[in-house]
């Protein structure tokens, strides 16, 4: 491993974290809040003391990245990112406890959106708009930041990087140099989420509430800025703009690309994108036809205005919430926590396994079971007219099993916690897809505050295996990620 | 598809049901049950009556049975059979539903054991031996019966339909001819049947019920003879031979095979053996210690008595129940939920996954994660030293995908009758791993009379699914299987 270039990088992410925190510091300013304002003050110059100095002293000789190098920064990064992004709310003592902190800005960051607070309101309005914004940060990636912000000498050592923080079965780069890629990426999740801010204020949100609940679905997190949620506003206009953006975010970002190239037919002739927003709709009609045949909604436009607003938080692994979905008939819990699972598309902010693999999954059951029947017959997986290498396919089978893996080896772990089975399964579904809320104990107008700190620490290492797609984190405990030659 | 030579083997299949139905006959007239008796003969004439012409007038030109072929007998084969095995309970009107006599007739020659009888001492004498007799029958399969009854001619023929009934990763054939190799599984079987008998009689359990529950252990079925199950005879030796026999019929028969030819290396070396004991251990020990720590137990001696007849009895997927685990705590819960995926070895009677599988998913994933870091290393998946080929590998990644489509289907399905989300989850379990009791309103106190008709006769799918692996069942809806060229 090329151990200098690995701390390089990391020192220049954490001088970009600390640039970013001076956003809160300026709020907190404005709202005269002068203790939080310390904090962040000393936070950002903890780092750049440790940072600095690491960027000054230590220069790689060599710049091209190898597949190990951006693995463990992608780990090592997010580790890191996270920690010091807890510290405002351990310092400031708004969140006392460093596990709970911890929690939170690993949420925050990893897009989850699960929550140790009961009271957010308690929150000052600088601390919350920080805790807000790691999920903007989150959302695209803060290696996709540094990539785009920071000069690179090399052609292909910017999208080695970008592909170690989201690996997925179809990252791939949209212009030639990976510096442009990641700046083109983050100018259209700017711009997407500046309408979104429009939007809200069309709909009399105020200013801080829209800039917090923009970034809270752009970066398809779901942390709350009230106690009630966005039910607070009571407005249906909002819920719906809320609805469609989060929608538009857990799409793939190469498809706005190719809006903005005028390129319709990549757009038509895309799987994923036909397939998402098909399972949308028809989640959507079910649980409005479970609820009403329940009584849970008496009218059909109540009814769709909470199923699609529900599905799309879930579907895309927002986590926002307007209903007590907890309530609903069993069925349409059940859509829920498949939706879970399932995900957004591949190149989105979203979590979840990502749509684009469940596509190639089916596909491959499709071809097996024809061989089974046909021995002789000539078998190739295609997706998007395209034939995909047996590479690809046996990537996802992989990756399929070890996230089972991770999920029933957690579901253990949290078991100790003595929750009923809903609560201790979907509180893992909902960590390792970055969803936020589960069913139960867990549920929507509940919060993880009551686990123990095993579990606590547990669906937080959840949480950052889900976002960087598992390999990274289960690399740190591979002996031969470090030394040389063991076997 | 060589629809003759189809017919042919399901009507001999159907000739050996008829015969094996004699048997709760005899035991009609023994305790003097003359209306189970009519009905017995009944059903076992109209069996005759429709395979006999078949076998005299439907001749197959070609013996040689194709892939094709194996797959229909065993799809249409277990249907038939379960739909003529469920005639005797609806007839007499003892169990007055039809969905609930096929459902309980499914359950039975599945081996799952899943009862819709809230009072089963309300059955006849007989009419509770044919229901004990099917988990016999269905242990072994009644392919495999077929095949060591009746004459074959060809040498790979009989092996091409075992494979079909028992797809597995590893089925092996014993000795050269597919009927010797059937033979002698069924003499290992009825053996250790016997001395189960003997062991039960040992210790002053009745003879009536120590036949009917050594079939039930043989085959991995676990329908209880008695309300309380085997908590009636409140006997810890009892109940300490069926744990060791449960454990023992979830081994793989070729490990008695060995035993009987004395080749121990081909024991020592068998990494399923070893993985399944260490998990059956592991188990009872975390499941100990969960226990008495929440008091439910305030002795090892009954921690330890009623931890391994659980685990035992759900690893194997036989699914008797001595202990209301429904109400232990969660990680116990958790514990044996994940024990019901996991299953009994490959080439026993036990049902769920199978150990063999997860074996090999264990190691594809541990390849997988070697190649993320050291692309250009060669990577071999290695298996009781032999090196498996890609094929099997990729073989048991897709089965993995199907199984998962099948259950969260299932899932959905389960789901429109409203029960909690642990209930909904672990009847599909249960049912699909063919284990029987699940938790909550499916668990060991409860049965599945509630459920409504939809999601009994998905369940009742569900249990052949898992019973024949998948691949026969879902290939009954493919167009290829039944038409000649569609595409």
């Amino acid at each position: 491993m090329n151990k200098k270039l690995v701390f390089n990088t990391l020192a220049k992410m954490g001088v970009i974290e600390a640039a970013l925190m001076l956003l809160p510091t300026v709020i907190s300013v404005y709202y005269r809040e002068y203790s939080s304002m310390r904090v962040f003050l000393i936070v950002t110059a903890l780092m750049l003391v440790l940072d600095i100095p690491a960027l000054l002293f230590i220069k790689p000789k060599a710049t091209n990245i190898t597949a190990r190098d951006g693995i463990a920064i992608a780990a090592l990064g997010w580790i890191i990112l996270s920690v010091f992004g807890a510290l405002p709310f351990f310092i400031s003592r708004q969140i006392p406890d460093f596990t709970d902190a911890l929690f939170e800005s690993i949420s925050g960051f990893t897009t989850t959106g699960a929550s140790i607070l009961a009271d957010v309101e308690a929150l000052t309005k600088s601390m919350m708009f920080w805790r807000c914004l790691t999920h903007w940060i989150g959302g695209m990636g803060v290696i996709v930041l540094t990539v785009a912000l920071l000069p690179s000498d090399k052609r292909s050592s910017g999208l080695q990087l970008m592909k170690a923080e989201c690996p997925g079965p179809t990252v791939e780069k949209l212009v030639p140099k990976g510096k442009h890629s990641a700046m083109l990426l983050y100018i259209i999740y700017a711009a997407l989420t500046f309408i979104m801010i429009f939007f809200l204020l069309a709909g009399g949100m105020p200013f801080y509430d829209s800039v917090c609940h923009a970034m809270g679905t752009a970066g398809t997190g779901g942390f709350n800025v009230k106690n009630a949620g966005l039910a607070y506003y009571n407005s249906a206009y909002l819920e719906g703009v809320v609805t469609v953006f989060m929608i538009l975010f857990g799409i793939n970002f190469n498809i706005y690309y190719f809006l903005i190239l005028r390129k319709f037919v990549g757009i038509y002739k895309n799987t994923e994108l036909k397939v998402y927003l098909c399972t949308i709709f028809s989640a959507i009609a079910i649980i409005i036809f479970n609820t009403m045949h329940y009584g849970v909604y008496d009218k059909f436009s109540k009814a769709l205005r909470y199923a699609s607003f529900q599905v799309g938080s879930i579907m895309t692994s927002t986590g926002y919430a307007t209903a007590d979905f907890d309530a609903w008939p069993s069925l349409s819990k059940t859509i829920l926590v498949l939706l879970m699972f399932i995900g957004a598309c591949a190149g989105s902010t979203g979590g979840g396994f990502k749509v684009s693999r469940i596509i190639i999954l089916a596909k491959t059951a499709k071809r097996s079971l024809r061989k089974a029947l046909h021995p002789k017959s000539v078998n190739i997986v295609r997706s998007d007219d395209k034939q995909l290498d047996m590479e690809t396919v046996h990537s996802v089978s992989n990756y399929l099993i070890i996230y089972l893996a991770i999920f029933f080896i957690s579901l253990i772990l949290i078991s100790i916690n003595n929750m009923d089975f809903g609560s201790s399964f979907t509180s893992v579904s909902a960590c390792l897809n970055n969803i936020g809320p589960g069913i139960g104990q867990v549920g929507p107008t509940c919060n993880y505050g009551g686990l123990n700190d095993l579990s606590k620490y547990v669906l937080s290492f959840d949480m950052l295996l889900g976002r960087l797609e598992c390999l990274p984190m289960l690399m740190l405990f591979a002996p031969s990620m470090w030394f040389k030659k063991l076997y």
